[in-house]
């Protein structure tokens, strides 16, 4: 059994070689990062949490009809994705003010906003992924307005979906994260929602007492970070409450 | 203390003259009817839980911007909402084949739509709430063009968020139907969300088993109708298991 090829290694996660053309096994590890990785550690059964929530929400996701990469779980810590040509931003949608918004606008955490507000950054690591208006991205050319307005409409329905998700388990969605890839039939680009959704591209705040269930928790050391995603998991019923997982180390399919 | 006027008394729901202009009281009754109202029963309790329900769902609409007509709960069967002018329709958003659909056109119940679809029946009972084209209701001028087109995008935002909420907790949304209403402010109408939303206005199966926790469990003799709502409200956490309800009579406020 040959070992599958390394595509891509990034903070969270590990992109190897799927076992069809057009796929690809996306691992999760348990390495958090924050700051641009300037702050880093690994938190034991992360990756676990990460790849069924993921799933769990991409699922959905096909279930409402917006199309996505998500194939397959394959075990604990992977899941079988379609290959895509992502599309190098970040597609962020906000319902209240939180981290760099409310840094760079002077607003409180939690203000909310008059209606969803959907911006996007540049995905480059080495320029710390800078905030861009659409201006930029239709000039220079990582999307076309036509993609621009296709991914705006499928992030509000993510939004909208998303929130509902959360509302029903007591958890206010702050906003999240999403990224949009390229899948190609003949000429014609259709664009998929790639990448994951999960506690690490979500902010998640408990409806009543306002306790973060996500990265923040990591970010500014407010706790245990797999307890706040083990409480997002509970809620939504993804998995026993205890979990038991593998050593964070890529054990792929054979 | 004078008792309220009476407006309009329907086969689930009473509505009152409201303590200040432009609202009313909405009372849930626990009276059930079915196939336009030839099958009839009274069900301790249901009432208490639509009240409940009813301002779950639309307390979460509000919070992603979509106007209804929900103002306050007032006590356990009453609630204050805004008066509007009923567009005489039911809006009706369907994910998946059943009731009179599924009947119609020879399809299995549960069978997955292609998209959603969203369909209208015109509100009159000594018609018994026929379906009908988009043709008739520009024609006929119960609704214009605009409107029309409003009330579409609104119906499938709500169907993404209520989809979303019932996915979080195990629940397929089958279908589901709303009224709409009008608010003038001088000339331009505002249209919101109006009547309820509740087991009484949504088909919801069981994710796992299947089972049906709405108004069929009656209209098909399937069970404890509150039992089933009950069911809905506990996963939604919206009230303690055990309800404890007055006796169906209107109770008014002040």
């Amino acid at each position: 059994m040959a070992r599958r090829k390394k595509l891509y290694e990034g903070k969270a996660k590990v992109l190897y070689e799927g076992p069809e053309p057009g796929t690809l096994v996306q691992y999760f590890k348990d390495d958090a990062t924050a700051f641009n990785a300037e702050k880093k550690d690994v938190i034991e059964g992360k990756g676990v949490l990460n790849n069924r929530l993921s799933e769990f929400f991409m699922t959905g996701l096909t279930q409402i009809g917006i199309p996505n990469h998500f194939l397959k779980r394959l075990n604990m810590r992977e899941q079988l994705i379609r290959q895509v040509e992502i599309v190098p931003l970040e597609v962020i949608v906000r319902n209240f003010a939180a981290g760099t918004m409310a840094k760079r606008l002077g607003m409180e955490e939690g203000t909310a906003l008059p209606r969803p507000i959907v911006e996007f950054s540049y995905k480059d690591d080495s320029l710390g992924d800078p905030l861009v208006p659409e201006e930029y991205i239709i000039a220079f050319g990582w999307a076309s307005q036509q993609e621009l307005d296709d991914i705006v409409s499928m992030a509000l329905r993510v939004n909208d979906w998303m929130s509902g998700v959360m509302y029903g388990v007591g958890i206010k969605l702050i906003d999240f994260k999403i990224e949009i890839g390229r899948v190609w039939e003949g000429d014609f680009a259709r664009l998929i929602v790639a990448d994951e959704i999960s506690p690490d591209s979500c902010r998640l705040w408990d409806m009543e007492t306002g306790q973060k269930l996500d990265k923040d928790v990591f970010r500014r050391d407010l706790g245990n970070l797999r307890d706040a995603y083990t409480e997002v998991a509970r809620r939504l019923g993804v998995m026993p409450t205890n979990v038991t997982h593998p050593p964070s180390k890529p054990t792929l399919i054979n």
